[in-house]
């Protein structure tokens, strides 16, 4: 008998198909523990709270009638230094350098010029700890001119990572034993420090049916998933990604960790990045599933944001409230009715003498 | 004997010398009744706070740093439609129409292109209400899709002022008698229910020193500052314009009503009407003095707070900004110390397909 399945129906399909490879990923990862747990993003909460602000929960009439969901978003963007990357830097920092310890020659070393460069240095600047950030050279001025403003020292290299990797490690050799290296994304610290997100909405909203973050690395995702499901085991958590960097998105479809084969070409260009290995199995565990949107999708969002909601949001942040208003969302969530939705705005940085909907 | 002033001594006796002026005049004019009170505030409070949104106030240290003082974001840019319009529209609706009054033929009508119209729209059909709309022709169809999209029926008119008027009162005419004529901001209706913004402001930050707002006819300041004087009596209350729509500074500093001779022309383009003559007294009585901020700090003002505080305001808005960074605000708050600053950010409807600091 030839089955006859609507398009929907083929999705579903394909969605429980997904599902069964990665229950069964799952429960051979789960043998093998989390590098992640909610005692980490407990301590970071701790450890962070007096240094980052508190972020405001929005919401949006209009944002809910096109989504068909109650929509809560998240504003990071109001975050220190633009994004919530403020946060696991300070929690990596200040657990290295805790009260009381000998700061002489204490230093911090990463490459990123993203928001990771402005938060690192910020955090460090508040914990009297000096910073230094490999940026490849012909990065964006004003990405420079943020970092310095933070109190940070750039380093200019090659653009090729082998030249930022090279150039991190000589830092850190000029530096010393106090110098520490703190990447973007792919360790527990970081992890633990961007999971606050999720204590402090669900404190917030505490009834949230679906959290929905952006991923790149998946670090941010990885440690809100993790305090989102120890606070409330029922919520399902759903990864939002360009369909031009589908790294996760294939990931959990295989049930196997499967990197971008070249750099995407993305206007999100905080999610250029691949999923990290350390990330990786907290996200396998964890997600319900993810959603990919299309350029065209993420622009269009990103302006409707602008318009209505009257907020400040990168391309990045616009990825995940497209997944929320694409087709996709309900098939992931696997639900017919109205949802709570958490929709994390991730961050607002972004060159404002250019828009992405602007052709000219 | 010559004195010798520096610059900011010299302005420091010209603001002495307009105080002086001003005095004069409010004593004359304090023997009649103004025509709003803080009764009136009240009365709209309970009649409009169900229908429109309690907005959040924001801060920022970057700004703070940048001002001197504490600085407090009333974000009515947040406000249903956009912008604080829908205050004074929904009151002057509600009182017009109690519950339980006879809705058959029950229309409101005004002429704008801006904010008011969008947000009277609305309000109508929140009361189930109809609302007609005169615009000129050649209104951004932008505007003119914001007023459909809210119910709104618009009819378009020549441009010129004598145009909008005599097709007002055509329209007037057409419905008969129940249809109510309801301005932007010349009438004490509309005054009262932009009160509610300083009710609420003062309800979230009560210990504010001054409270600072642009003006245009003046209905939103003038309702503000019999709230916020009337809650706390030590209040300032500060008015910020355009230097190219700069009547009410002139008429402040004249101790009587003065009208832009032609239609200004600036950036913050809902800032071009002159003050109107029932809001008049009220601002002459209340205000503290008068900032005016020029095109460049305007435009430079907008795109620091979109940069910084990552919120999507309109040009008007950031003249209240730009006036709390001028160098003219210390002298007209008469304080070289520290404090606590409410600005008013009153909107974010534009154009997002051309900013105002871009050339091309």
């Amino acid at each position: 008998m030839r089955l006859h399945f609507s398009i929907s129906q083929r999705s579903w399909v394909a969605t429980l198909l997904r599902g069964h490879v990665r229950r069964m990923a799952q429960s051979s990862s789960q043998c093998q523990q989390l590098p992640l747990t909610m005692e980490d993003v407990r301590e970071a909460e701790e450890r962070i709270k007096s240094h980052i602000h508190k972020t405001p929960v929005l919401t949006s009439s209009k944002l809910d009638s096109l989504s068909g969901h109650r929509l809560f978003f998240k504003c990071e963007l109001f975050q220190k230094t633009g994004s919530f990357k403020i946060r696991g830097a300070t929690n990596m920092i200040r657990k290295r350098f805790p009260p009381g310890s000998d700061l002489t020659g204490a230093a911090v070393v990463t490459h990123s010029s993203g928001n990771h460069a402005q938060a690192l240095a910020l955090a460090a600047r508040q914990r009297g700890v000096s910073a230094h950030i490999v940026m490849p050279e012909g990065a964006p001025e004003m990405k420079a001119a943020a970092v310095r403003e933070y109190g940070g020292t750039i380093i200019f290299c090659e653009n090729t990572e082998q030249a930022r990797v090279r150039t991190c490690e000589e830092v850190m050799e000029r530096l010393g034993p106090s110098a520490v290296l703190v990447p973007s994304s792919n360790h527990p610290d970081i992890m633990a420090g961007q999971g606050t997100i999720a204590t402090e909405f669900l404190a917030q909203v505490p009834d949230l049916d679906v959290i929905v973050g952006s991923v790149s690395v998946g670090g941010m995702l990885a440690g809100i998933s993790v305090a989102a499901k120890s606070i409330r085991p029922v919520i399902k958590v759903v990864a939002a990604e360009p369909k031009n960097a589908d790294d996760i998105a294939r990931s959990f479809a295989a049930g196997r960790r499967i990197v971008n084969e070249s750099p995407p070409t993305t206007v999100a260009d905080a999610l250029r990045m691949s999923v990290g290995d350390i990330v990786w199995p907290v996200l396998l565990t964890n997600l319900t599933g993810v959603v990919t949107v299309s350029e065209h999708e993420i622009i269009s969002t990103n302006k409707l944001v602008w318009e209505r909601l009257k907020l400040v949001i990168e391309p990045s942040a616009a990825v995940a409230v497209a997944a929320v208003l694409s087709p996709q969302f309900g098939e992931v969530v696997g639900s017919l009715g109205q949802l709570k939705v958490g929709v994390v705005l991730c961050g607002g940085n972004m060159n404002l003498d250019h828009l992405p909907w602007m052709t000219s």
